[in-house]
């Protein structure tokens, strides 16, 4: 792992770090907040999963969440979105597929496979090389995350209950296997048969029995992709009958930008801790 | 005045703005953010200029100043640093004069001249469109500043003793006069008589009878720029013996960056609050 950067901010340190990763076959970057209270015994760990076009950087510049972590004692971790690289297959005139849009699979299509490994490096490999870096304690994971990132927390946690104490939400796509931002790049990466999509998707993972609680949910009215892209009633829809205690809180006037994001990440982080704790 | 986005973010808008300038010749852009209770009552007003080669939006989207403003009631302006535009000359080859970099100086050379006149824009005309356009309450007016930017705040302040409640600053430049980063643009700028510079200076113009307060000035020990570039010390003996209150305060292992702004940036807005309050 090679220092990028080190940054002292709200009493911990801002890094950026990269490596070489095994899971995509490139270089990988990602931003890691470490609390002052990481000096004195291993903090619990929240997963900052980002949105489409966003590297590292976006939420480290404009998600206000080190004042909160740094109250709580709680590491943030952002990865990056994708695999990039000069070796690294891409298709430049799509916001929504390659580059900046891995949503957190595996693929399984040539030429992607060999890269857009964003689910295992998400779930296997970081979390190992956190855990060998920082003084975290991997017993006390949460995950979060917005948009393309909120359906990655959404499915990781789905499908990983037991690894993590809570997962939250700002205007996730709640179904990408039938949003239209998101079900083209389900079709590349993971080929047209849609019965592989339904293990990336958090409304099939509970339809087919996945069981996470507890889960918030933020979603701005005046959010542009409301009605085509997050859906958040679809995911409230799946979870009815379902041992799932979702909290989904539709927020007045709000769009799907960092200036919504940050309004509630002090709400979220605070929410997170609090399942954090011992 | 043309509106050029506006985002709701922590209860209130967060917009951007651009106007025909008369005082720079060429059209300039802000950023103001209106908290919640401007929709029930005139707000005051605080002022935020920002240092070398930023516009508006550096610290619209690093500097974490509306979750204290939107509980405070508080409105943020956000200046561009300089006029830009095809019209407008510049130094392409340097980040330290020209665009980004107007130093809050009227300057009074050739080819500047005409369009370089920041302390006229940020003193006159742009508080008057602040006034027309937004439900502030002008009586109550407070300035801080980064770098640069925190020069232009202490110099501004001083000259305007009676306009201001309270001004505070991020790493200023104390004494931009001898300073490595900045003598260079005063003669640029000013001419090479440095009787002209006096004026805009802080440490100069107290020497010279100016009086203001409070000041609070937050400078990071580990910012590169301190022995060369902001020297705080210069600032504390100029203010020895005058009826100036000064609270300068070092703050351990923090550089220059938005990490360190951000991270003092509430406690600013909250001390400014408490001078901008009825």
């Amino acid at each position: 792992m090679k220092t990028i950067s080190t940054n002292k901010s709200h009493g911990g340190i801002q890094g950026v770090y990269s490596h070489a990763s095994t899971a995509c076959n490139c270089d990988m970057t990602f931003a890691v907040f470490v609390p002052p209270q990481a000096a004195e015994k291993p903090c619990p760990v929240l997963w900052y999963l980002s949105g489409l076009t966003c590297t590292h950087a976006n939420v480290m510049d404009k998600g206000e969440y080190r004042e909160a972590a740094a109250k709580h004692g709680v590491i943030i971790v952002c990865p990056d979105t994708s695999p990039r690289g000069d070796n690294v297959p891409d298709d430049k005139d799509s916001w929504q597929f390659g580059s900046g849009a891995g949503f957190y699979v595996d693929a399984t299509q040539e030429p992607w496979r060999k890269n857009y490994r964003m689910y295992s490096y998400i779930t296997l490999e970081l979390p190992r090389l956190i855990d060998e870096n920082f003084n975290a304690d991997m017993s006390r994971q949460s995950i979060f995350g917005h948009s393309m990132g909120g359906h990655g927390a959404l499915t990781i946690a789905l499908k990983n209950p037991d690894r993590f104490k809570s997962c939250s939400a700002f205007a996730p796509i709640t179904q990408p296997s039938t949003a239209d931002w998101s079900s083209g790049a389900m079709a590349r990466y993971l080929g047209e048969d849609k019965d592989g999509w339904r293990t990336y998707d958090a409304c099939n993972l509970i339809e087919d029995g996945a069981v996470f609680s507890p889960i918030l949910v933020d979603q701005g009215t005046a959010d542009n992709f409301l009605e085509e892209g997050t859906r958040p009633q679809l995911l409230e829809d799946a979870c009815k009958g379902k041992n799932i205690d979702l909290t989904l809180r539709m927020q007045d006037g709000y769009d799907h930008s960092y200036f919504f994001i940050s309004s509630f990440m002090g709400e979220h982080i605070d929410w997170h801790a609090k399942h954090l704790k011992n």
